[in-house]
């Protein structure tokens, strides 16, 4: 076999065997084919696609294509959860402890990844001494144990995603839906869950700015899951606003801990009840939505789920005081609230933008040397629909310095669209695939 | 500028402007921008196209990408030829003496190129002595004193072509229109002629099958040549059967000298014919199409072209009495008749397995690092329409391996389609633009 006459035959149009896809997926892990074959190769599915059958061969192709985690030692339905990001998405950070005090193992393994905050790994680290250098014993023990661990992603783990992606980046081939979802769905399934629960998000500041293309993402990924013998749904949520009001990786840790102190923001909450049924309702914890909703707020008010973020945070070394005591977490030194510049109703929160603000003030990564600062962010203090007085606070920005906070200040102002009439509600759930 | 941005317009279908094409061609001629973001680039330009104007603009940038020959120090208007290659296309070897002594000054750059035969260099190697190691003045002295030389292609000739060649040849790029007029032309450009004669085959044994597509890549040539001030003619002729009857570099340049001496076949003299005349035209050494054909039949009357023929060979080295005693030319060991297994009407000849067989032969290159034995090849007894009873040869083959041979032959005979009736004729010369 040839890479020439697979990249051939994708241009033409035909749909490859798995033989071909193998063929490209191995001999690129391994070097023997180039990169400016496999660049060729991706900018031809751009434009010729994959077919369901193609898009499952790739992404199992690549589950394979190194390490895969052995998780049968552990006892029970293994339900992974994946989010397809956003910003403010604290997720995990409240549902995870959720779903293990409701006796779903969560063996994860996350990232820090780029973006406008940290990935969860980073968020955790608020906790002082929090470390995620665990070994697969080790892990394996800690879910046994007390029903939670996390782990960084090894580098082995789907080194064909890793190595595509990169190309696939500087060579403008991401935006395609089998390529997106093969690149997620073979990280996941590698990483050896029973289950999968995903969170495709949607709106502006969601990879997917539009609901049909989110819908279309969930149901290739569900097919593949479906396809390799697990369990998957996935939830599309709106991500139009950020999911709460706190942007920052401390902030957003506090935020997750009034979630399971009961106070969390609803849009917070109902996504972590929605997802957190499908765990539930996927690792037989639960035999209808109803019951399994009513087991995750009841895990909420007997402090239960509180209690496991302690236990989970001490595990690997952080200070669980810290879960009690949110002062104990990383703060910024500066609080400068964002007013607004006359009355009305905030009718758009330009998502990406309110990110970038996270960004400058030093909350996330530009590069894979960045490093992050904990402590900033900002938090709303208006979401979409709310009705701001002029000199009223829209935000609270935290920061380490006050040139940066002047930038962020002018950026979030740009960012919020103020009208005379109230904006019509929309779904935060918009469906389940 | 960013290359990822360039190939993201290009995949999105936007028409590139004078400055991306040159960002790309210049900062990849200069190693700066990576082969896969290339390869990424050429499949987009593959789907999307390229307008009229982008292609001219990526044909002067790959143009001016090296060395630009000038050739100002010749006296009157140089007019360049070039076929788009085909089995036995042998016309350069009779064409440029005939023009040459019809007054029209011939300063040639040639390839050696890949193939089922050498290329015009190699055929005429089978002078012995003749070289193409000519300085720069020493072609242009010779160009003035006796109106013809030829040298071989530099490695600084359009460099930016030969790299983008290269890599679109393992990346499944290769057939586009834009690609393939910008790569020809911005070679012919940098040569340095004045007026540019073009030959496009079509047919079974051309790049170009259909006629159509061979009328657009002339359409695409014309338009970029003379949007560069050069005036620049296209003549489509046929390919679907080997030019002339000789196949293999000695024997095509005997059926050259035979041409010079008034006994060539039919289609070649006519093609000859055909491009002098806009040769001489162009040059300004006739007034119209029928006055240009007769002072080039004259040039063979009087024996002029084919003196011009042995000083041109002298000139380089060659041994000028080949010219006139051709058993001085190499020959091969062994002639192998092919003969008709049955009677009827030669209806097809599969041109490209007609190269083949020359190729197997020995008479080309499969590699640059093969050695082309130029005395092989084989000579058609038939062409299409013609009779052929069962037993007449149909061809002979001129070889040193008798294994070889056989090979051939056999390929031969699945190459000629038999038939009852008398096939259509077909015209020679599809069109000039």
């Amino acid at each position: 076999m040839r890479m020439y006459d697979v990249i051939l035959k994708k241009r033409s149009g035909g749909e490859l065997s798995r033989e071909e896809i193998r063929f490209f997926v191995e001999g690129y892990t391994r070097g023997e084919i180039p990169d400016y074959q496999a660049s060729a190769f991706l900018m031809a599915v751009f434009f010729q696609k994959m077919t369901r059958r193609e898009t499952y061969e790739l992404t199992m192709a690549m589950a394979q294509s190194g390490e895969q985690l052995d998780l049968s030692g552990i006892r029970g339905v293994k339900v992974d959860k994946h989010s397809t990001g956003g910003v403010g998405d604290k997720t995990s950070l409240a549902l995870i402890p959720m779903a293990a005090s409701c006796g779903i193992p969560v063996a994860k393994m996350s990232g820090r990844g780029l973006g406008h905050t940290g990935g969860t790994i980073d968020k955790l680290e608020s906790f002082p001494g929090f470390h995620t250098s665990l070994t697969r014993q080790q892990f394996l023990d800690q879910v046994n144990r007390i029903g939670v661990a996390l782990m960084g992603q090894t580098a082995d783990l789907a080194p064909a995603d890793k190595k595509l992606y990169a190309l696939r980046d500087v060579t403008a081939t991401v935006d395609n839906l089998s390529l997106i979802a093969s690149s997620i769905m073979s990280k996941k399934l590698a990483a050896g869950a029973d289950a999968i629960v995903l969170d495709v998000k949607t709106g502006s500041g969601a990879f997917m700015k539009r609901q049909e293309d989110a819908e279309a993402l969930a149901r290739e990924m569900v097919q593949i899951g479906t396809g390799a013998g697990k369990k998957t749904v996935a939830v599309i949520s709106d991500m139009d606003q950020p999911l709460g009001y706190a942007v920052g990786n401390a902030l957003e840790v506090k935020e997750a801990i009034d979630t399971l102190q009961g106070k969390g923001p609803e849009d917070l909450k109902e996504l972590c009840f929605t997802l957190g049924s499908q765990m539930l309702l996927l690792g037989g914890r639960a035999q209808s939505k109803e019951q399994a909703r009513e087991l995750l707020k009841q895990s909420i008010r007997d402090g239960s789920a509180l209690k496991k973020l302690a236990q989970f945070v001490e595990a690997q070394g952080g200070d669980p005081r810290a879960v009690y005591d949110v002062s104990l977490l990383p703060k910024a030194s500066l609080t400068v609230p964002v007013t607004a510049e006359r009355s009305g109703y905030v009718s758009h929160i330009a998502c990406d933008e309110v990110g970038i603000c996270s960004l400058l003030l030093g909350g996330g990564r530009e590069t894979k040397e960045s490093r992050v600062d904990l402590s900033v962010g900002l938090v709303l203090c208006k979401k979409v629909g709310d009705f701001v007085e002029a000199g009223e606070p829209l935000a609270i920005l935290h920061a380490n310095d006050g040139q940066k906070a002047a930038q962020a200040k002018e950026r979030f102002l740009s960012a919020c669209t103020l009208s005379q009439d109230a904006p019509e509600k929309q779904p935060f759930i918009k469906g389940i695939v």
